[in-house]
């Protein structure tokens, strides 16, 4: 038991009236939404990484947090597995996600790293048993050393490849041991910072034979979670291979894994690439892809991740109204994905930021529920394309030639329609 | 004969020394570059929109520009083609490319535009014949009138859908009677203003059928042109389908036409996607689809498509090495999708600005060659991934437990090496 | 009367529960915060030129509105004005702004155009005491007009000065006429388009004496209003000299006239300048120059302005709580600079949008004055400053031989302190 | 003597026609241009941070570079500082900068801080007598320490008020011996994360007396050399109070300061801000504070501060432009505020990209003075205001009646004439 969150209450829902700053207002687990209780369709995991192994560093500045559980030791990895699941209890969300690099020291060979994460995916095998609390993904973070610089699958050496492989099936077997629901690849690396010294063929080629080679083995071993890619356009890197839903979407038929792998889609990668998230989400619902969330924000002002945490009923609305007219998550769940800001030093801030964030898209999902629930949006939307579901809709099988002859005996002359933009807008405010 | 463009001469190349402003330095047509002539190479094409239909508007502004074609009559109309192969005969570019709203006044029904552009396009076929300027390619313009305000093949109204295609028919027609080499499709309005009333799937499935439509149609009438989709992210939607070309080639894979269309990549489109030029072009080139290309230059400062002339010969240079590497343009070409300021407002801003252009583009072209020729770059680039070609490469053939059984057995643990950056791109400096 | 709202009702206060479209679920007019009614708080105004004079063009195509009152005769301008006085009477918002341009056809002379203004001007004062509609400010369209592609302050063109000063003059007579509350100038072509032909220092001296020049004019005929500027970074120029509040404050600085005028600040220019709209507001309260609200909002994935209508919530709290910081508005409002989508073809729409926009402002600002009220977050503020008020401000009154002296003696080794963000987003989201 | 560079030759000026990679093809520093030497001219100087501090992390990554330097200890500085001096003999520049943190270890105490700096100024006052290298500017680190996280001068508590200023003596002092040219400020944290818990007004207050105080300092000691700001919109913050040119003009202004400070400006800052780095230069000319220049570039598809090596020759012309027409340098210089890409591991890397860059610098400096002595632009830029001159220029000692009655009377109606912005561009490649 460590005391970092000493003091720090359980946080319990009090209901919108609240004024206690450790309650929710708006995520009661248990309440039903068409039929499932909030916690199944929000399905909330923390991240490990932003809360417990980022020391709130910039490119100008340095370390500001002053975490006890701070060093390069397996004794500290377990302090900060212990305070980690000290803060789950607080907010009693039901799952977490990490990175291989998150949990474990860093070795000096492969074999250290294998056998420090080992050891704490069995340390965090028992703590998950003890408290329930699950895991929504694992990864294996292939960006931050400096063996990566130069991308993992995408390496011009071949022995990068080996290493991230080799990394990946640990990472994939610890996620399998602690019954994770998804494995997730983010390819921080795997892009490039100018085109003078880039293959792109060979890199795609390598690409997607990593990916191959994990969604092989993640069957071979009987893993039952998705695989998930999630895409970012750039930072790390100047251009980053998955750059949006539409090219990892491409990437993968390219590969024939278009059926085996999903996308994990972040709120802050969605604006970089210059989507909406409920663009991306939308887009990778169509394409029968929407795996899960990693659900955060980013300033709109600044070019860069800024990863602060979801404060905005309205956006988080619309993201989850693509959620659920898609049926909801099976595998997935809502990552956040979010770090503090590095003037946030304190354990409540920690605790803050997640009580407020789950705030934010429990209010937003139940915004989200009794729009599609109303029906009067997807009514307004079935109306305008009205005419596609007509006799008329039968142009789709003709040709040019036909078509052209009938425009031109009969005059077809279309008036415009209003998409009458703003009373819809009117609309979705009225769920708020 | 106009007496638009009178007292400007025809311009020669006379060399760098030059200080004539109507001259070129650096555009020899027959020059030879890898044993081809300037003029092969760059399959220069002047865009009738901008530098004859454009009035001068902006958002804040009405028209500037005083042209004696202005109006609505086909006296009007055949004005503005007189003046338009005068200004080709002074340049002596060997291409031009239009939209079908560019060269006839816009009719009241399908059949008056029809037969307003086959007189039209009759008119030209005789300008063309005796002039030699040929056509580079031909497009409808499927975006400005107003019954396209909610697009085109992407239309909620089938009738939308019918009119467009019927004008494709139509365009496609004075294409081939021109000898067109290419044929374009640029979907500005085939995407949304907003996502609140918009079905995405049924949106791509219209599109897709669309474009097969088109590529059917083409075939059937013996067009031996190559079919060109231009990318472009946004502008004026706020999101088009045809985003970048990772996304167009996602969509031609979806549809099975990965073969039968390529893409026509802008300078300005590149950009406001979060891309390079020279990363469209090489990606393109990559996925066996790069067919031509929109060269003009974005205001970096701006959020929109500002299709200002060219006139940075270092960017330039990196696209036609791209374009270079890939064999060449076959139908494709060197089309200038730019536009004058609109302050620039006689004849001889007209002119200058394509000089400026042409030049700008040969100089670029040139540089771009004699670095291929001269193979530093690409040794280096070879040099990087060596360890793929050897024997080690094998790795790609192995699965993640032999990998990570070698990768512990082994203890391979990678050093990265300097990436070069700077040393390049002082290379490239070297050829300009 | 016209018949174009026919069958649209005049919007009255339901309350949050009510589904009509047509009623205001916030806006209560009449409802009181401070003690002071939200009408007065508020001060809504409609602005002429989105609404009536805007065509639906964009860059990529024409015009998509079919008003009956297009065209440029003084009966289409007064059909004009009486439509938009009944769409004053349905929606009952206090004021309405106004360009010379909007409210008069284009004249071939100054003396036409002078002529024609004050015609209407006449129309407008009986219109206005008929119905109790105020005017909030006038302005003049320096910038549509191809005269004024260059600039009309900062015209190179000394002419173009005189055309446009004796153009304020005759929009200021008119302002006073009709009591407009407040003048404003909006500097859409003040500005450049290539640095290579520009000269700042001239062109900056022209604007400053350009201002001058109506502030005198102003005090001499006993205008009592407010002066404003309305900063903006960029577009319809590459580069505005009003770019930002910081930058007018500076130019009003070097003029001497930071006692004479204000600033209307826009939410769209304030982000296309790089901040968010509460930024521009405050800095603007904090330096004393805040005048007046153009409120509308700019999509944040576009680069352009959008000049769409508010429909955040959250956002337009931030604002508003600004305003109220700052004692709220004297002479300025709350115009609404916004235009439909050029989708939105309808009356209804047209309508919708207002009264949708107008609810967010009175949610917005109900919310603000709610957390203004409380108190907890001004707490926070001070708080964090409070060693400023203790001795140890005194530092400020010292040099830096003292401070170092001390700072070493004493071993001053401060420690950071929590900045409390999410917490802070927390608490705002209360108010909500 | 390290051995760092072993192998690496001085860099001598061989001619455009070398492709020796260790030789200066433009830069000739005994070339003389307008009657002064290059060197005098383009005042070079190395950024000891980006050289010799960073270790090449990045948000997604750690330390890629291994330095013999690399550690915390006075004996690791001293080695830095050989192997600096190593570096400006191989380079021959002859000026460096350097932040007090760059040179000495951290300290514990500001007593701890101050010795070191102490020794370590002592340390290169013997190295810069010795070699000649002199040095442009100091500064003080008032960013990297978690103590600055929020804000220096601006800081909520007055203790880091006190902390800062009494480092900003010490560096001061630091300058003063080592002969400096200037004294720079920057401030990375001065600027807020959330206008929530920010109190603008108060802020400003502060920064402005920390200025002052700086400048009384400079004064008291002799100091004569000039006090510059560099300007920076955002980064590390979300908004820094040195927004741009005329956001820290505007700030001079309004406590007195605008004939004792000047900026210095960098290229990546006026991109990040919206501006072109030559309107920065332009505007700072025309406000008479145009100090120094911080060289370097970002890329424009980023939205942060990439700081790479500047490459483009047509870019850096126009800079240098309108450093030669405000008069050229007098204490300021050329310093490249620039980091190799983390993935350009090797001592040749370091090198090859100073080289690169001042190869690029003299050949834009070169064109630059062609293309004023020419004297066309600025020809064509005083034909374009000529109006101004004349009689008809009188119009700006008139008001707005005069005016108004004069345009009336006869009738004055101004033709726009082009601005001629292509051709201009043309004539601007001329000399490239
Ligand atoms: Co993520
Ligand atoms: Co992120
Ligand atoms: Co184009
Ligand atoms: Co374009
Ligand atoms: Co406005
Ligand atoms: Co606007
Ligand atoms: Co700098
Ligand atoms: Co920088």
């Amino acid at each position: 038991m460590t005391d970092f969150f000493a003091g720090i209450p359980k946080i319990a829902y009090e209901g919108p009236d609240s004024d206690n700053d450790y309650a929710f207002r708006h995520y009661n687990p248990d309440e039903e939404v068409f039929g499932k209780r909030l916690e199944d369709h929000l399905r909330f995991a923390v991240a490990y990484w932003h809360s417990f192994a980022w020391e709130g560093g910039d490119p100008f500045g340095g370390q500001t947090f002053l975490r006890p559980w701070f060093g390069d030791t397996m004794e500290a990895a377990k302090l900060k597995a212990d305070a980690a699941f000290e803060m789950f209890a607080i907010l009693g969300q039901p799952f977490f996600c990490f990175h291989d690099a998150d949990v474990r020291p860093k070795g000096e060979t492969f074999a250290e790293n294998t056998s420090r994460l080992r050891e704490m995916t069995d340390y965090f095998q028992g703590k998950m048993e003890q408290t329930g609390t699950r895991l929504l993904w694992g990864t294996a973070n292939l960006f931050s050393h400096r063996r990566y610089m130069a991308g993992a699958a995408t390496n011009p050496d071949p022995d990068v490849f080996a290493f991230a492989a080799a990394t990946v099936k640990t990472c994939i077997d610890a996620t399998q041991q602690l019954g994770g629901q998804n494995y997730v690849l983010w390819g921080g690396r795997e892009g490039y910072e100018t085109l003078l010294n880039t293959d792109l063929t060979r890199e795609r080629q390598q690409a997607g034979r990593f990916l191959s080679m994990a969604v092989d083995y993640a069957k071979k071993i009987g893993f039952e979670g998705t695989i998930l890619i999630e895409p970012k356009p750039q930072e790390p890197t100047k251009h980053q291979y998955d750059y949006d839903v539409a090219t990892v979407y491409s990437f993968l038929t390219e590969f024939g894994l278009q059926d085996e792998v999903k996308v994990n889609i972040e709120q802050g990668h969605a604006i970089l690439a210059g989507h909406s998230f409920e663009h991306e989400l939308a887009l990778a619902a169509s394409l029968g892809v929407l795996g899960s969330i990693d659900m955060n924000r980013n300033d709109y002002q600044s070019g860069w991740d800024t990863d602060q945490f979801p404060n905005s009923v309205p956006e988080v609305m619309l993201a989850y109204y693509e959620v659920l007219k898609a049926g909801g998550f099976t595998t997935g769940g809502t990552n956040f994905d979010a770090k503090l800001r590095r003037q946030s030093l304190d354990a409540s801030d920690l605790i803050l930021a997640h009580v407020g964030a789950m705030d934010v898209c429990a209010a937003g999902l139940k915004a989200a529920a009794r729009m599609l629930e109303d029906g009067k949006l997807e009514d307004a939307r079935t109306a305008r394309y009205a005419g596609w579901t007509s006799e008329r809709g039968d142009v789709l099988d003709q040709d040019l030639e036909t078509i052209a002859a009938d425009v031109e005996q009969n005059d077809i002359n279309p008036q415009p329609h209003s998409g009458r933009q703003e009373a819809l807008e009117n609309l979705v405010n009225r769920y708020l």
